[in-house]
């Protein structure tokens, strides 16, 4: 088996070692990622500027590049140019350091990069643990990330793609669910620099008000590790169906 | 009325100054769009560094600002703070110079801005234009720009999102329809520097290879406007239901 990894909290992040170590016990591993923190990057690709990628050690069964682009970058620069003469039967991309269940998806480079997997026509997991604590234990996640790769590289066919959000501490079960509605209750948090001129931070707090109990934030808030599966197809079917008539 | 307006082709691209001129046909305007280009951005949101937001002209009717931020900062920092005593009735953005049909909704900040727009509650529609000529005559198509404010503005609701595609030279008419499973076919173009180390260009042509004659990609290619609904759910519900016994 060939798996890609990338993710968006940069190379030398613990998650990225975490899943890479998981990785090596099911076949050769391929490694382009962001050279520092991309985080809240989503689908953002880099136009603008040429992309770097710097080898990043290498031993028999790993090959890593560190990125100067997005996790999208990262996807790209791996599969079309770095890596192109290996067919990869999966696509990685985490652990990140946070959750991105619910609303999360969009917002996340990590997701974006797994998103990323179906344009390129690899089934792909994108792993989160939902906190952002640097220093979370990630043992006790580790044998469910190991059964949904096995399920993956059992089911997975071109256009599958997981968001997974792994709890903190003892894992209940593994639940298949859907994106909750949850959101962000956001704040702007304003400042002045020593001339007096304004700038602004953005802060939040995560707030789940979707009443539903099949969703990944509800599995997620219970200790379930949530797996939903994502489509690219943004298309509102139920709108899309009452606007006959608009434009007639 | 009051119409928020951003762009991703920055504060002084012909495209947003053609749409604060329609919108201004309709009430008054709020604008707070990138100081410079930010195309590609995606939902990208900024954490690492603050913001900055500078006055850009006020007139009767019309405040503006630019702000260092990505599309979605932008929208964030003008509902939340800058025009917090202000109820928005309607979210444009745009018109992007080049197609957000099919799949580039994923990568796009104009329509990042306009699903924001889900996020806040406001009725919003991100408007793009086939070409990438910066000096693209929008004159034909200020006519289907002003039918779709104004359809939103009676049926606009929480949670509405349109992402709008509006062909160069004459309209045949305007449909609501899909978005497309049409995508990119990219290659890396891969160089070097005076110092012989490699750097990375993405390039692409896009492809339509979905053989729907309902999708905006279609419609767009055949002189219609694409009006595609856009839902901020990824869930991918026909994988969900073979899921069932995934996990168990």
């Amino acid at each position: 088996m060939n798996i890609f990894i990338t993710n968006d909290d940069g190379i030398q992040a613990r998650g990225i070692r975490q899943l890479i170590e998981i990785a090596r016990e099911f076949g050769n591993v391929y490694v382009v990622a962001p050279d520092g923190p991309q985080s809240g990057k989503s689908h953002a690709i880099t136009l603008s500027v040429p992309m770097r990628a710097k080898p990043f050690g290498e031993e028999p069964g790993l090959v890593q590049y560190a990125c100067s682009g997005t996790p999208v970058d990262c996807v790209k620069l791996g599969l079309i140019e770095l890596f192109k003469d290996v067919h990869m039967d999966l696509l990685l991309s985490g652990i990140n350091h946070g959750s991105n269940a619910a609303t999360n998806v969009l917002y996340s480079g990590t997701m974006a990069a797994a998103i990323e997997g179906i344009m390129e026509g690899v089934p792909s997991i994108g792993f989160s643990m939902a906190s952002y604590d640097q220093q979370v234990d990630f043992a006790p996640a580790v044998e469910s990330i190991r059964t949904i790769i096995r399920k993956m590289l059992e089911v997975g066919k071109v256009g599958m793609c997981w968001n997974v959000n792994l709890p903190v501490g003892e894992i209940k079960g593994i639940r298949a669910c859907a994106q909750a509605h949850a959101s962000w209750d956001e704040r702007i948090l304003r400042r002045e620099d020593p001339h007096g001129r304004p700038y602004y931070w953005l802060e939040g707090d995560f707030e789940n008000d979707d009443p539903r109990t099949d969703t990944d934030s509800y599995y997620l808030d219970r200790g379930y590790v949530a797996v939903v599966p994502v489509s690219i197809d943004m298309t509102d079917k139920t709108a899309l169906g009452q606007m006959g008539e608009y434009f007639k």
